[in-house]
C-alpha cells in the first residue's frame, strides 16, 4: 500500500515520519523543502523520543510521485488551492484521501477534485512545529480523531476505509479515536480553535495567559458559547456546558501557542477562512449570527493583511 | 475670577496655558510634575504657534490652592477617584466645574462630590500630547463642545454658567460649540471613540491604517452602528447613517493615534470604564446588548492588565 503525504510540516512531517518508521511505504511531496529532505531525510525531535530518517521518498512535483492508495493532506488550509492540480495526479482509483486540517469545508472541496475517492477527516490534537526544512519538533499530545466524510449524512465508523486509516496510524503509535459524526467532531474542535486561536494572535498571549486573566477568560468562554450555538444551528447536538469542559481541559495544559499564533509569528498566512469564516457562514445559513466571533475574524483579517 | 486646573497634561496643560496667555487668573494643581512646572512654567508647542509661560501658579496640594470660581477637571478618567478629596477643597460655593473628559458618567460622579456646583461637560476635539512635565505638544484640532449637566433632563444652552465658560475659552482662542443636550453629545463623541480607540490599541494601528483595510473599516463601522443603537436605546435620536458621516470625516484626517493608543504606548492605564463599560451598561439597562463592543472592551481589559 502506497501512502502519499502532501505537506511535510509540523503535522504531515511528524505523522508521515512515524508511518515510515513503522514500516509503511510513504512518499512525500515537497516544494521549498524538497532538496533538503531529499538529501538529508527527516529529523523528528519528540517528547516520545527523537529519531532520524536518513532517507525518505521525496518528490518535488506530483508528476514524479507514484500513484498512492492513500494520500494524507497536511497542508495549511491557506494552501488548499494547490490540491486541484495535485490530488488527481497522485490519488489512485478508489483511493483514500485523509485530510489532517482544522476548520470546515475541506472534505467538500476535495470531493469535487477527486469524486471517486473516499475522504477521511482527521482532527489532530498535537503541538508540533517545523523548526527547519525536514526538522520537526513534537512538543506535546499527538492523538487524531478520524471520521468518514459522507455528503449530507452522518459518518459511520463501520466504513472499511476508516478502519484502514485508523489501523495504519494506530500501528504507528498514534493514539486514534473514531468520530461517529465527522462534522460534529469538527465543530467540537472548533469550539476550542475559534475560542483560542484568534485571541492568542490578537492579544499576543499563550493559552495560559488568556486563562489566567478574568477578562480574557470571560471572552474566550463567550466566544465558545457562540460556536456551540452555531453548531446547534447546523444540527449538531451540543450543550453550553461543553465550553466549561473544554476550558477545564485547557486549564490542565501548559502554556500553549496554537498553530495560528505560530503561523502569525512566522509570517505565514493565517487559516482564517477555514477556522472562522466558513463556520460563521454555515451558522448564518441556518439563521445563527455570531457577532463576537465576527469581531475576532475581522481583526485577524486586518492582522493577516498587515502581515503580508 | 479664579480658575483652577486639575490635570496639567495633554488637555489641561494646553487649554490652561491658553487661558493664562489670554490674561485669565489660572491656578494649576499638580502632582508628579509640580516641581518642574513651579520652576520652569509651561512650554506649549502648537500648530497655532509655540509659546512659553515662564511662571504659572503651580501647587502641589489642594490645601495650598486658592478657592476657585471655576475648576477645570482634565485628569484621565482613570484618576477620577482623586476628585473626592480635591474638589470640595478648591471649588467655591456655587462654583463651576468644567469636565474635559471623554466617556460617560463623570458629571454624575462630580455632582455627588460638589452638589451645589454647576457642572459643564466639555468634549475636546484635539490631538495633543504631554511630551515631558510642563511640555505639551498640540498637533491638530482643538475645539470644545460644551454642554450643561442637568440631572435627568436635557441641558439648555441658556445657562449663564455655560455662557461664562464658553466665553472664557472662546476669548482664549478656542473654537467653541454648544450642545443642546450634553448626554447626546457625549454619545455622538462615543461613536468615534468606541469605534476607533480600542481598535487602534488592539490592532496597533493608526486611524488611517484602520480606514484603509476593508476588514477593519467594516469592523469599525459595525462597532459604530452598535453604539448608535445604544444611544437610541438610551433615548437619544441618532440614525445609523451618522456612522458614515463620522467615517467620512475620519477619512479626511491624517494618520491619528487616539489618546487611548498614546496611553497604551506610554504604559498608562486605559480609560476603558468611562469609554466602554459605562456606555455598555447604560445601553444594557435600556435593553440594548452590544456584543461586538464588549469583545473590544474585554480585549482592552486584558491588554490593560497585561500592561501593569
Amino acid at each position: 500500500m502506497k501512502i502519499g503525504v502532501i505537506g511535510t510540516g509540523a503535522v504531515g512531517g511528524y505523522y508521515g515520519a512515524l508511518l515510515v518508521k513503522n514500516g509503511f511505504d510513504v512518499h512525500f511531496l515537497l516544494r521549498s523543502d524538497f532538496a533538503r529532505v531529499r538529501d538529508h531525510g527527516l529529523l523528528i525531535e519528540s517528547v516520545n523520543g527523537d529519531f532520524v530518517l536518513d532517507k525518505v521518498h521525496a518528490y518535488g512535483t506530483p508528476e514524479d510521485m507514484p500513484v498512492c492508495d492513500m494520500v494524507i493532506v497536511a497542508l495549511k488550509t491557506t494552501q488548499n488551492d494547490h490540491l486541484a492540480s495535485i490530488l488527481p495526479k497522485i490519488t489512485g482509483k478508489d483511493g483514500i484521501v485523509v485530510l489532517l486540517q482544522n476548520g470546515l469545508g475541506g472534505e467538500r472541496d476535495i470531493s469535487k477534485i477527486v469524486p471517486s475517492s473516499s475522504i477521511i477527516g482527521g482532527l489532530c490534537f498535537i503541538c508540533s512545529q517545523k523548526i527547519n526544512p525536514g526538522h520537526i519538533r513534537h512538543l506535546d499530545y499527538g492523538s487524531i480523531r478520524f471520521g468518514l466524510y459522507q455528503k449530507g449524512g452522518p459518518s459511520g465508523r463501520e466504513s472499511l476505509q476508516l478502519k484502514t486509516v485508523a489501523d495504519i496510524f494506530s500501528k504507528s503509535g498514534v493514539p486514534v479515536h473514531l468520530a461517529e459524526n465527522l462534522e460534529k467532531a469538527r465543530w467540537e474542535k472548533l469550539v476550542w480553535n475559534m475560542g483560542f486561536n484568534g485571541l492568542t494572535v490578537i492579544l499576543n498571549a499563550t493559552t495560559d495567559q488568556i486563562m489566567k486573566n478574568t477578562a480574557s477568560r470571560t471572552l474566550v468562554r463567550e466566544l465558545m458559547i457562540e460556536v456551540i450555538a452555531g453548531a446547534r444551528a447546523c444540527g449538531y447536538d451540543m450543550e453550553d456546558k461543553f465550553a466549561d469542559t473544554v476550558l477545564s481541559a485547557t486549564e490542565q495544559m501548559p502554556a500553549y501557542s496554537p498553530s495560528m499564533k505560530l503561523d502569525f509569528e512566522a509570517g505565514r498566512p493565517l487559516e482564517i477562512d477555514s477556522i472562522y469564516w466558513r463556520p460563521i457562514a454555515a451558522a448564518e445559513k441556518h439563521g445563527c449570527d455570531m457577532p463576537k466571533t465576527k469581531v475576532v475574524a475581522r481583526q485577524l483579517d486586518f492582522l493577516n493583511r498587515a502581515h503580508k
